[in-house]
């Protein structure tokens, strides 16, 4: 069922999941499209609709059940399986993915890092030591890897993520500031941090434009 | 006029940024809305209104100039301005925003650094020496700084983000996992990085499921 989601969908469901842990989190059971819509700044309708998509829970003036719906969610999102992941590239980027302690919480468990720098291979980030990416390949032999970090300059960015298809990584998550394609049937997300800054740089230009237009 | 483009298309325009960057670099003076959608996988009427929105530069057969559009959408996104900016938080992201030198190559240069740990306080990061907090609010009257990039536990991002209002920062990039909202006029982004690894793990568990169904 879940193939028939369409993509705008999948987008919105990260958001609508992080809400769903944050009421949760305040002891909250049940919440109401309209509820959702107030708090998160979305349209009631387009949450309903979205909601619907995957068989819903909604009842009419009852609302969701706020367990229900996140642990839909986070099936939906594959998020109840556990993924064993590895980070390439040590940089600061690198260290602060394999240093941060949501990721366990969640489906992602923190197995390795390399770098190809052999002055950092044994240095410990989060308790586990560096290791040179020419060890990579057999390490990946010996170990079932869902998912690989990538954190490196973006000059081997694409070299990096074909290498890693071949040694039948299933799914990378790349940070180079150039576009990976999607490669073997392996999943491919690229996070442009600068397209979020571009964003905040358009709303405080057109903050100060409408009080230029204010001070007239 | 820029203030009529709605939220989708301005979400938009930065990878339409990235991409016009990336073919100029390469050389190419002209793009069509053809080859744009082909390139990026985007609808080309899409791709046109999106362009038309803020009066466009195509000609029919002879399509966009490439560097006019360009300058046009960094128009719009602010991003032919100069901001000042600080980092609040040298944790392993704050430093790792410090020293990122794509920032520079753009509208945003990099000022100070500060974190609330008199233990860090000195360390240089980029060449700049990390400040102690306490010293924030003072060195916000004798500078003037648009951008603080946030990136503090989450526990305290809410109060921080507050108090940079107060001392009339106009725009905050918010990489704490809890939103902080907009307040007194000032421009907020938060960053979700979460989110797209959850969009991977949809895609990745979306591909099992096919490969397992074709097994069959």
């Amino acid at each position: 069922m879940s193939e028939q989601i369409s993509q705008a969908v999948i987008k919105r469901l990260p958001r609508y999941y992080r809400y769903l842990k944050e009421i949760e989190k305040r002891g909250e059971d049940r919440v109401s499209s309209f509820k959702m819509s107030e708090d998160m700044g979305l349209n009631a309708s387009q949450i309903r609709r979205d909601l619907n998509c995957f068989g819903g829970f909604g009842q009419q003036g009852y609302g969701y059940s706020v367990e229900k719906l996140k642990k839909e969610i986070a099936h939906i999102l594959g998020l109840d399986k556990r993924y064993n992941v590895i980070v390439v590239g040590a940089g600061r980027i690198g260290q602060a993915l394999m240093g941060y302690d949501g990721f366990e919480k969640e489906a992602f468990h923190m197995q390795a890092i390399f770098d190809n720098d052999g002055g950092k291979v044994g240095m410990l980030v989060n308790g586990k030591p560096i290791m040179h990416t020419n060890d990579l390949s057999a390490y990946l032999k010996e170990n079932k890897i869902d998912i690989a970090m990538l954190c490196i300059p973006k000059e081997n960015a694409k070299q990096a993520a074909k290498f890693l298809a071949d040694c039948g990584i299933k799914a990378i998550w790349n940070f180079a500031p150039i576009d990976v394609g999607e490669q073997n049937g392996v999943a491919v997300e690229n996070v442009h941090l600068s397209d979020s800054l571009y964003v905040l740089s358009y709303k405080l230009d057109a903050n100060q434009k409408r009080n230029e237009n204010n001070d007239i």
